[in-house]
């Protein structure tokens, strides 16, 4: 199907709205590393946010430590697939391994490494946005960032491990398991908190966004209560009265916005705990009211030895993270029918993932669109009206 | 001594600047309370900020709920003394009980009173604040209040309970035992906090304060660094550097300003905890560098379950919190050589407790002076000079 073996295509970023979709060398992989032909790949905020304004994250002065990479560099970080080659020093993976990917470079040596909390390691960083990452026909990956999956979990499901990881990471902040939580902002991270606030049985789960298509979303991902902080005033007030005016236990903050955290500390009951997963800029915070209620903001940021735990909850209890794709597409069609989706209806696209092996010429860009929450399989003919 | 022993002299609060030591009935302790003769009432540093622009607790307009009572009323929270009557219904506590006094009002019903944190009871109050304190020879209180001290521990302890259960609670808000802490603020609590974190032998403790005498007296009490953050730029760096670059596991803000919260979350690392006991008013905050050292606020206000602690570490393991106090005052000398004295000189004085039985005539104002963190006796005739 392909002349050169040896090349592969891939989305590339070469600066702002500057996203191609190039014939690139298949990466060889080196010493500790393995290569992986990419089952999917998602789309994360972050990735959009290198596409409209980049580079945050992308190295382009000098080569990120890490990985030795400058941009250009192919995109994408929420990755999953299968085995194709080993690097030398790889032991504990095979050929034909079905593995998640946890894209996160570490050094191991740090103070936060050392004590486990790898996810705040000094010399942290992102496969596809400080290195090469999944969107492409191939990555190669260090061995430590593959999971192999069992049997029973399908790679629809691993692509969605990566942003199911901050919320079950976010969750974990949480400490003690709650009664009662809000989740303030239902893009994916959010709809996967309340998805996996429900998985633990979190008898009170209050979804609270804009768009009342994902609030609708959240409702069937588990959430007791929806709060349209589009409508009327308020919205951490009628939480709280959702709660008998006590206020919830713990709410996730999961938009980045001085609003979101505002909703969230009048939601909050005395005691409580805000989790802030969004980035926000700069925020004034009234400290007098936090101390006096004695709340505690608790940031939670990536993720560590969530893999595990995601590969278990899926495999032995059933877990389902694919009512969150809300399509999945070519990589041709990446700009168009990702990122631009993505930015045109906010709350019509929820996760939507690149598959790199759908043939650009029999699908075009679209290979399946399940949005609205519906799963449904559309050929050419729909062409992505519906996404 | 007295031509009516009906009557008391007591330190009622009129207005700002408005203190007077007036001549009161001795309170009638009620069904569940009980009258008790005062040994010591410090002053703390919310009684200063009634004395200069209250009210800001007092309630004026309408009696509080928790206490009846409306201004003027007796100040004084942080006291101790001797059972001399009781009301009805009191059938735990004897007359010549020796107690500590918790001066938390709180109504047991509340989800948080229910919950044991009643800390943050939602009828919260103060006895010396919201209802009648312990700036009097005498004082009537609820006997869930009173604490009955072991032989072994003195009254001149037990003055300091309520400032060390502060000081105690902010400890226990930094979670799991930290290996290094900063302590920024070095007034009575923060000392409190220097004091009670080496009694947890907390190998590293940084003391960070603008004011030499209270960095002095921070070492005296078990601080290991001392950070004098008046001079030069960057005190939480300076404070990151003296923990190898890496930051303090926790910090406590016992300043109350966004330039101490500042301080602490930059002299805090990765991961760790910034503990809020100062009451600042509106802060800037940056949430992007929070959420990326993934870094919490943990707010503390008050206390819960602090003085039977207390009393077992006074008692059993000779904790000494006298070194705090800078000097002991008779009733008169409250506005003079109390609150003005901690007005002129914040890094002079630190604790001063005020001893109601002092007789006014032979001791004029002064009882004792132990400013410069030295323990002195002083006569009528050195009349507050080195105070
Ligand atoms: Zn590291
Ligand atoms: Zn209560």
């Amino acid at each position: 199907m392909r002349a050169d073996t040896r090349r592969m295509r891939a989305a590339v970023w070469y600066g702002a709205r500057d996203v191609r979709i190039a014939e690139v060398d298949i990466p060889t992989p080196g010493r500790g590393e393995v290569l992986i032909k990419v089952a999917y790949c998602g789309i994360c905020g972050s990735d959009l946010h290198e596409y409209v304004d980049g580079p945050h994250a992308i190295p382009v002065a000098k080569p990120h430590p890490a990985s030795g990479v400058t941009a250009p560099l192919v995109l994408g970080h929420e990755f999953c697939g299968t085995v194709v080659a080993l690097g030398s020093s790889v032991t504990d993976l095979t050929i034909g391994d079905r593995v998640a990917v946890e894209p996160n470079y570490r050094c191991g040596a740090c103070p936060r490494c050392r004590a486990g909390e790898y996810n705040i390691c000094r010399h942290f960083g992102f496969a596809g946005l400080m290195g090469n990452g999944g969107m492409a026909e191939y990555a190669a990956i260090p061995a430590y960032m593959a999971h192999r999956l069992p049997e029973t979990v399908s790679l629809e499901q691993a692509a969605l491990f990566e942003p199911a990881s901050v919320a079950l990471h976010a969750l974990r902040r949480a400490g003690a398991l709650p009664e009662t939580v809000a989740v303030v902002g239902l893009g994916p991270v959010g709809l996967l908190t309340v998805r996996l606030a429900a998985e633990r049985n979190v008898p009170r789960i209050v979804a609270v966004d804009v768009s009342p298509a994902r609030l609708r979303r959240a409702a069937g991902l588990g959430a007791t209560d929806l709060v349209d902080a589009g409508v009327g005033e308020g919205a951490g007030e009628r939480i709280c009265e959702l709660t008998g005016g006590e206020g919830v236990d713990v709410a996730f903050e999961v938009v980045g916005s001085e609003s979101a955290l505002r909703t969230c500390l009048a939601a909050t009951r005395r005691g409580g705990r805000v989790v802030l997963v969004g980035l926000a800029p700069q925020v004034s915070l009234d400290t007098f009211a936090l101390v006096n209620n004695e709340q505690s903001i608790v940031a939670s940021v990536g993720y560590r030895d969530t893999y595990p735990e995601l590969i278990r909850l899926v495999a032995e209890r059933g877990l389902d993270l694919t009512p969150v794709v809300t399509s999945t597409i070519a990589l041709d069609a990446l700009v168009p029918h990702g990122f631009e989706a993505l930015l045109d209806g906010p709350g019509n696209q929820v996760k939507i993932l690149v598959d790199p092996a759908a043939h650009r010429d029999r699908l075009d860009h679209l290979v399946r669109c399940a949005a609205s929450a519906e799963t449904a399989t559309h050929t050419t003919s729909d062409r992505g009206r519906r996404c």
